[in-house]
């Protein structure tokens, strides 16, 4: 970030961070050819939001926090934006839940691997962690998936009951759902594959909801299982941007 | 595009092919850092009106034709993502508008310039057009604007009193209008400062925008002058993406 000299007080410098971060996590070699374009829709559905965590993404992170710390084989699945984006504060969730990180690609390329775990080893070092971070020796394989995108560790996703997947690809997020795990999905657009295949959709952008989950770990904040209905969960989302935008109507007339 | 192997049938075709011809602009330095971002913007917003051009949009670009044709000095203003999305029918129009195109970007330099200009003059040559390519000599400056940003063509930008300015940065934007010049601005957010700043504001991806103006010119459609209300135009627009989102929402009850 040596080179980020946008000015703090800037009104769009959460925003100009973030492009920041993944232009640098692309000229390192983290992400593949469409991270960069994933990330600008990811930025639109943000701003449509408003920019903020939400209460109806607000309960669903507590719900998932719930399911990750009651869990017997909890596991963190991160990608290239991800860990660019999000990598410190899901390394120190994966501390506090003594859970592995399994960095799960969908374009899998030996080199992105290489960095992205590197990445990860050199966060450990960083903040005393000793999270175990798995991916690089894939020894199972998540049924229903073709090619190097089924692979994954036994140790890991293959023996998971609850799985946090943040920007997860539908088909892969659907044959996790298959195998019946709990699966988490941070994804900022409501109506995604991904998003509606989920057991649990946080409608957030991710660097905000691991530092949601981080700050109600270490406020010890109670938390407990509430019934949670993801489609009614999703059409609050939907209902929460339709009133956004009928306003933003309004200011222009 | 030779190695781009999707299926035309696939539903995302469109979307993927936009997407891949953007990753291999890229990987032939035409675009800037933000620019797959900043398409990824565009997708969102793409299918929030339903990847289609709009009854609105429609009628914006008539508008603008009309304008384009009826200048003294018409211009193109023409940045990375444009010519990667949208090059060669922009030189097509260039032509029948007898106008130059220039290239002109926002975080300029002399590779990104030198690629850009190649690319349009073997369009030329491929569709054997002579359409006169401007920037790689800038003359004159957008008053009001700092640094190499400012740089333009005295016989291109600055002489115009008409400028088809796609996907333009809002501060350039605000500069052009300022300069008492037509301002034609394509933008997929009808949120964005150069949506708002733009005398005639076409809220349609570039590609079929550059489709449907040659159309018209080659179906020989004839396009009049009527009142055009900016503002108006882009309340349309919100007003069509709220009653898409609407359905949504209820899709999903």
């Amino acid at each position: 970030m040596d080179d980020f000299a946008a000015d703090p007080s800037h009104p769009r410098y959460d925003s100009l961070l973030k492009r920041h971060m993944l232009e640098s996590a692309a000229q390192k070699g983290m992400l593949a050819g469409s991270a960069l374009i994933a990330h600008g829709r990811g930025e639109a559905y943000d701003y449509l939001i408003g920019e903020q965590t939400i209460d109806t993404a607000m309960n669903a992170t507590k719900q998932a926090l719930y399911q990750l710390k009651t869990a017997k084989n909890p596991v963190i699945s991160v990608n290239g934006n991800t860990t660019a984006l999000a990598g410190e504060d899901l390394m120190r969730l994966a501390s506090h839940l003594n859970c592995p990180i399994e960095v799960n690609i969908f374009y899998r390329t030996p080199k992105r691997m290489t960095v992205l775990l590197e990445h990860l080893q050199q966060i450990n070092q960083k903040l005393e962690l000793n999270v175990e971070i798995l991916g690089a020796l894939p020894d199972a394989r998540i049924p229903g998936l073709e090619g190097p995108r089924a692979k994954c560790c036994h140790d890991g996703i293959f023996s998971s009951d609850v799985i946090l997947v943040p920007l997860e690809d539908g088909d892969r997020c659907e044959a996790l759902v298959a195998m019946g795990k709990t699966v988490i999905v941070v994804d900022l657009n409501p109506l995604s594959r991904s998003a509606k295949m989920g057991s649990i959709t946080i409608v957030d952008e991710i660097s905000r909801v691991a530092k949601n989950l981080i700050s109600i770990i270490e406020n010890e904040e109670e938390v407990s299982q509430l019934p949670f209905d993801n489609e009614k969960n999703l059409q609050l989302v939907l209902e929460h941007i339709n009133q956004s935008l009928t306003e933003l109507t309004k200011l222009t007339e």
